[in-house]
């Protein structure tokens, strides 16, 4: 995995891929789905997300304070739903589902060897994580795979029905 | 336009789409682009997203605590583009770009009649606006255009590159 600069995380998650979430907590790993995430800020990057207090990952977030956001592409998605349909308090996710961690770099918590894009983050605001879930990260270091370059995402809409991203437009702007 | 039940608006948010956002203030309507928008809550649907305050829509979102939510479907891409690149302190946009405002049921701001959704909002929580420029949506009116049931629609990836919903994948998931 190379160096993703920060000032480029937004380009990979303003378009809304599904992505998975993994934390670290008494020495055991543990990794889920997530869709209802958004940019918040470019610099630094700052990332929204809503963590239910129903999945076990809520109480690791709020706990370590660590996480790291991965993207996988679309050759991944029969794993992405099976990870959504069990529980970190059930299972070791990685192993039953057949995902690599690697150790990071500023967090504990692990990358994930197969995902495109891994996102490394501290919590920056939980002040929101009582009312709404809502968690405030901020990327404190990026990688991506350079064999994963031109990776094509998924899109969630419910109840395991996904876009793949299809045809690239282009068009001049001169917005970030 | 037809309903969309309030409990599907969800399935629209969640997949990450460029969205056009209107407001209305003094009379006067406008349009912005957003892709920093994430679902929040499904019962009531909660929408938060981020409105800079240096969008021209900022003090009309936080004056009439109101707006529209619309998903345009890639083939008005261009004039989402455009779009993003003037001001509504400057022009009217709706009729520079070429856009049509419609009536809404339940708020002041416009639906856009060429979009395939449209959601009527109220803001609900404006408690983090000063601190990340972040809205609480609140869904309370949805509209579909049954003939753009199947829409595909825009990813942006910054400076005007956008992906379009390709390929679908269904999966077994009970997870909504």
């Amino acid at each position: 995995m190379r160096n993703l600069p920060l000032e480029k995380v937004y380009r990979q998650i303003e378009p809304g891929p599904v992505v998975l979430l993994t934390t670290a907590r008494d020495g055991r790993a543990n990794v889920m789905t997530l869709s209802w995430h958004m940019m918040v800020e470019f610099t630094p990057p700052l990332i929204a997300c809503i963590v239910s207090d129903a999945n076990f990952s809520h109480a690791a977030l709020r706990k370590t304070g660590e996480c790291v956001v991965a993207i996988p592409a679309a050759h991944l998605a029969e794993k992405v739903v099976r990870m959504g349909n069990c529980s970190g308090r059930d299972v070791d996710k990685f192993a039953s589902i057949g995902l690599t961690p690697k150790p990071a770099q500023c967090v504990v918590a692990p990358l994930i060897a197969e995902c495109a894009v891994n996102i490394e983050c501290q919590v920056a605001d939980k002040s929101m994580a009582s009312r709404y879930c809502l968690f405030v990260l901020e990327a404190v270091k990026a990688w991506f795979d350079p064999k994963q370059r031109d990776a094509k995402t998924l899109h969630h809409r419910g109840f395991g029905q996904f876009a793949v991203d299809g045809e690239m437009i282009e068009l001049k702007s001169d917005k970030p």
